[in-house]
């Protein structure tokens, strides 16, 4: 989030900051040595024992972090995350922070991470935004050792008759390449396998992510590796990893890559960081492994899930809570005066300017997403991420606005300030979780129909008045009914900018239609995507990437990382 | 090797080890816990501090191990390469062992790896075995962002004048992918990219993991990665990684990769595993940092080269002593009296029965490599690998042979009995040490031209008449004498089967002539590659894949790795 005053880097901030040894930090949760397997000294993995042993302890409280729309101007969402963890830390409560892992395609793409900011970071900053403790690199490669297997397969007899026109598997790597999007393989004759159209997609938008942070075990990992559905034979029938023999080898490929990451905040609060899946092909939330190995090693823990309400808490609470078996007891949403300026109207070049009425106007988008919360019976703040720029005026407006609906409300400077610029808002989310009488309940049921639960998310969660099918989408409405996949949640893929489908329209749109262009069966995540407008699975490289400031100093240390 | 009658697989013999935590290993080795990178219990990488240290400290005996030309009947040079370190610590040597990291590809494909086998093993196996501690991957990771560098610089306007036609740098995954030889990319449209032909190899043919495994230091990392030719320009000159800025975040994805990683054998040897690049298109020795850091932490140190000794010893001795600035002070090179038999005729089938006559035949080509090692001016000992069905007659016929030509010669049963049955050929190898007058010397001298170095090897070593350069390889001959890259070593891509570059032709043949088809310039690694035949860069899997038969137990072990 680069639009603070800010006399220091990201990476400046933590490469001063004096990390403890990842053994002292397991300490402060009761772990023992013999419960981590180290990667380095500041890194462990959770031993398959302990997470076992922990299965019998109570669970903490769950906050879940989420914001409104996300617009150019930034919201820090994660930011808040960590600081919000480190503020209850310093409150004297029992703290863990559960993360997503960043992927190293936008790393090397866009300046930017996914372990907070400023001084409110997730430590060690450099590892975790290269090659961490190799688990997206696992993906990687059991997605393409399945991909090889299938074409092996045909290219050796085809007994499963798999028609290479139907194959939906694609291969995956953790960079932003958009010449890989559309290719052709299998060329230069029978020897080097079977022509056919093929694709690459960023590795946290690979099936096998989503799968990885849903499971609960490893055997529950390979019962989901097995069901994913990777073809279909020329009765159109669909064909599975498990019917190519494939899952036990992807579990052993991923057997250390499921067991969640303990790493710490540049204040020492313990945080798993654990998983990443795309938040718009898959739902976006860290492992369910990691919040709940975190649920029973603290007394509060803190989460987000990925983009606006609109599609990571709606897809937190509708598919993750159900696979996990927990939810959460409170949530907080972040915004920006900045951002809901531009929900407003405001240019971004104007930022920087007071402006009353496109804030009011902005205030919309928020107060939509404060309803979808309410609608599944969860307390909740609003945590307004503190920008240099913001006025008095601005504040008192939004703070004003809050008080009228009876939205509990706090300002963040944790960027600044570490846990310190966030207890105001720790305060709060406690107080409410204490006062809480909610009882939560997710949006719709599993018996109703794959059309039924599209409309509930659109109608209840977007504002949107209806949903219109494709020809295509409509015919697999049907298959998939045939096919019995109807019990599954949805999974919406949407653009992020905005409650519809069109990213210009922002603020709280109303009386839109969205459209759903083709579903796709994930049936080892265990939901069905449905797609509106093209999602981009692979994205590209700017025309000055970032990797092209990156270095290694004389000492070996990162330069221009952030 | 799995021709021993064995009533335990490898794997078994390994889940049944039990190995010491790696900092005690470590510690016999005079390394404290703060020299170490932990990786788990027992794997370590060794921290740039540390190998700086050592730098000033004078370095042990070297003992290369090498083979004659592979066949199907095995070899065991790896499983020799870790008996004999064995033996050398039961000797009370301070002993270390220098291993390249087996592929993922070959493991999934076919049943073996590369970590020994029986009790003359590398442990972790599991680990060595599947992600280790993510050097592959990291290599992978950079092949393939220097890629999406290169393909992006031509879709955002081509500042290098780039002929995509042109391009030689390939994409690269760690497995075994026939599907990936040849593909088009780009496709899509505008706004996918360029369209063009490409292709990916397997990680440990790219040139990046030569690089690894000859860089001395981070900055002669660095400056390597900047060096490599990954396209040529419309006017045909080269373009290299540092034109398009990408050394840097190439450097910085691969600074933990470059460190050595420590581990230990079934003995509690300890071995660094570290760097693995074909043996064809690259030279086939584990990495110069470890080999190096092992002279320095040990009175002995034992490595090998890949394949046999035409191409791993050749290169080992001809390109990887001139970047690393030590020469091996003995050579040991393993035969079997079934591979000999073959190489004098006997089939596969057959190879249980008694033949004295093919196996005399077959001698012929362990004298080549005899010769050709003498010529170098080292000592040598030859290890024979004792295999249940090799009868006294057989056995006494190769030694009588050995003791007429005065060569040292010594029986080693070390899959079955760990270091102790590699005991005599420890106490002839540290003899032949001991008493050596040899004073290294390489076989060409880099100001010989590039077809000069070529016949070198080619009558020397291989024992051939001449060579014949396609025209392709003519016209590049003159154009990299053009280009300045003439002082470069050479790195024969010829198959491992034979002396010549016809599989077919096993034992001794003489009279043949090398047929050079292309030339590759590596300017990272430092060598020009000469390509005689078809070189697979990318392996594909069999019918039936060693993975359909892998899987994690409850506990998590590995089923079905070996």
């Amino acid at each position: 989030m680069g639009i603070h005053t800010k006399v220091k880097t990201d990476i400046e901030i933590a490469q001063e900051a004096e990390l403890k040894p990842i053994k002292e930090v397991a300490k402060s949760i009761g772990l023992e040595e013999e419960d981590l397997e180290f990667y380095g000294k500041y890194k462990a993995k959770l031993s398959y024992e302990t997470l076992k042993r922990l299965n019998t302890k109570p669970n903490g409280k769950l906050i879940l972090v989420t914001s409104i729309n996300p617009t150019p101007a930034g919201e820090g969402k994660s930011t808040v995350t960590v600081g919000l963890g480190d503020a209850l830390s310093q409150l004297g409560k029992k703290t863990m922070i559960a993360l997503r892992e960043p992927s190293l395609g936008p790393t090397m793409g866009i300046k930017g991470g996914a372990a907070g900011g400023g001084y409110a970071q997730v430590m060690p900053m450099e590892d975790i935004n290269l090659h961490f403790t190799g688990d997206i690199h696992a993906i990687t490669t059991a997605n393409n050792a399945l991909a090889a297997l299938l074409d092996n397969h045909i290219h050796q007899g085809n007994e499963l008759r798999i028609d290479p026109r139907r194959i939906v598997w694609k291969r995956s790597l953790d960079l932003n390449d958009r010449a890989l999007r559309k290719i052709v393989v299998g060329l230069g004759g029978p020897s080097q396998g079977v022509p056919r159209e093929d694709g690459f997609d960023i590795t946290v938008a690979s099936e096998i992510m989503a799968v990885l942070c849903l499971a609960t075990d490893l055997q529950d990992l390979k019962r989901r590796l097995s069901q994913m559905v990777v073809a279909y034979n020329y009765d159109k029938e669909p064909v599975t990893a498990g019917d190519l023999g494939a899952e036990g080898a992807l579990t052993l490929l991923l057997k250390d890559a499921l067991k969640p990451n303990l790493v710490q905040t540049i204040e020492h609060t313990p945080a798993l960081v654990h998983g990443g899946p795309f938040a718009n092909i898959a739902h976006g939330c860290n492992s369910v492994m990691a919040t709940k190995a975190a649920l029973k090693l603290a007394d509060v823990v803190v989460t987000e899930a990925g983009f606006g309400a609109d599609l990571g808490a709606e897809k937190f609470l509708n598919i993750k809570t159900r696979a996990a078996g927990f939810q959460p007891d409170a949530v907080v949403i972040v915004a920006t005066i900045r951002a809901l300026k531009m929900h407003g109207g405001q240019g971004k070049s104007e930022l920087n300017q007071e402006n009353l009425s496109a804030l009011r106007k902005g205030i919309a988008n928020l107060q939509k997403h404060i309803e979808s919360i309410q609608q599944f019976d969860l307390p909740l703040v609003v945590a307004v991420n503190r920008f240099i720029t913001d006025t008095e005026n601005e504040i008192n407006e939004l703070f004003q606005w809050c008080a009228e609906k009876q939205i509990p409300v706090a300002l963040t400077e944790v960027w600044e300030k570490g846990g310190k610029g966030g207890l105001d808002l720790a305060e709060k989310v406690l107080k409410v979780i204490e006062q809480s009488n909610h009882s939560f309940r997710p949006l719709y049921s599993l018996e109703q129909s794959l059309e039924e639960k599209i409309l509930a998310i659109v109608q209840s969660i977007y504002g949107g008045k209806g949903v219109e099918f494709s020809a295509k989408a409509r015919k697999q409405l049907k298959e998939f009914e045939e096919n019995g996949w109807s019990g599954l949640p949805i999974c919406m893929a949407k653009t992020q900018y905005s409650l519809s489908d069109d990213p210009e329209k922002l603020g709280r749109p109303r009386d839109f239609v969205i459209h759903v262009r083709e579903l796709l069966p994930k049936l080892g995540a265990g939901f069905i995507v449905a797609l509106t407008g093209d999602v981009l699975t692979m994205p590209g490289l700017p025309k000055h990437p970032a990797a092209n400031q990156m270095d290694v100093d004389e000492q070996g240390r990162a330069i221009g990382l952030f």
